[in-house]
């Protein structure tokens, strides 16, 4: 006997969003954060995870004007750009990943750290305005951070600073959070990851739920 | 004053799948498995997560053979066919993900169900032992355990069964425990997604931690 289940992608994205809305606590966050909490929410399949949620001030509308006027969205890992739902771009905005690049392992090799980390060497053609997605790699948050130091680097407009991990993740995330070169988001602790960091780039892209 | 962190990622790992160990309870879990779920708890950042993850029999072993035999691993989104680390597989096996294919909006239209489910028609030519990996969409599972209602249906050897969120994720995960058409790992509940699938896949694809 078949198994029954709904098969309609909106209703089923309109059913998640009420139930997110009438078990999470949002008091927290204005209308624009609220938005992306909840998106954030729906991809980790976890109420409670608001609690570990810190958006600055402006962030949202920062990083949705920033879209908006065709900015890129860097991402440190290729599951964050394969994440990002490309219809609601309002720009048709480049997604880019530099991990892949074959410069990469040489020059992690030579700099001593990771390639999650140098990777971003090849984000500075692009930094200036642009989106930050960082969903994986501690190692690439302080990576920026360091780089950020430099008067001289470009800055983004908005940072989502969510990796995951046991070792460096959450001490990236305050880092970012006690620096905030530019206004950020970030997912304190341990808790992170691509799915998390996707849902508030497609959020923010597009207020349609 | 640059920001020091750990940035040789073995050592990231090491200390990381070492903290895992001290911290979660696995004892539930035989060697082969008790890798698995290290590693998935490692990309959800969530000690605790042990305690919603189920591991039928003979499953590690199935879904490890199948690889080191060339079978190809068959995924439900982008975001885990890319996240499967090739250089860990054993036989370069073929990573298929068909969501995107042009054919399933169409097919997804007449069928009165999602792209997620409909494309999974796609996978019946490669589907005989193969390893499946659904990592997002609760209805593309529905939709499997409704393909393998029919004994012509091909079975694939293993099935990593970890659909996240609030509609139906829940419900298909029981289902799949309960039919267990094949060895099936599963995370019950609300959470799961595609860092804890490619985990999954990643850990069986190879013993290396």
């Amino acid at each position: 006997m078949p198994y029954d289940y709904e098969k309609d992608g909106a209703a089923i994205y309109a059913q998640s969003f009420a139930m997110i809305r009438a078990e999470a606590d949002l008091a927290a966050f204005d209308a624009h954060a609220e938005q992306v909490v909840v998106r954030m929410i729906h991809a980790a399949g976890m109420v409670g995870l608001e609690r570990h949620v810190k958006v600055s001030d402006g962030f949202v509308p920062a990083a949705r004007s920033a879209l908006e006027n065709g900015a890129p969205i860097l991402c440190d890992a290729r599951m964050v750009s394969e994440g990002v739902t490309r219809f609601r771009l309002p720009a048709e905005n480049a997604v880019i990943c530099t991990l892949h690049d074959p410069k990469v392992p040489d020059m992690a090799k030579a700099a001593g750290n990771t390639r999650s980390a140098i990777a971003l060497e090849l984000w500075r053609p692009h930094l200036e305005g642009a989106v930050v997605a960082i969903g994986n790699a501690p190692t690439a948050l302080f990576h920026l951070l360091n780089m950020l130091e430099d008067p001289e680097c470009p800055r983004p407009a908005a940072i989502i600073g969510c990796p995951v991990g046991f070792v460096g993740a959450a001490e990236s995330k305050d880092a970012l959070w006690a620096d905030q070169p530019v206004p950020s988001l970030i997912v304190k602790g341990r808790l992170g990851g691509s799915a998390i960091t996707v849902a508030a780039v497609n959020a923010i892209a597009s207020r349609k739920e």
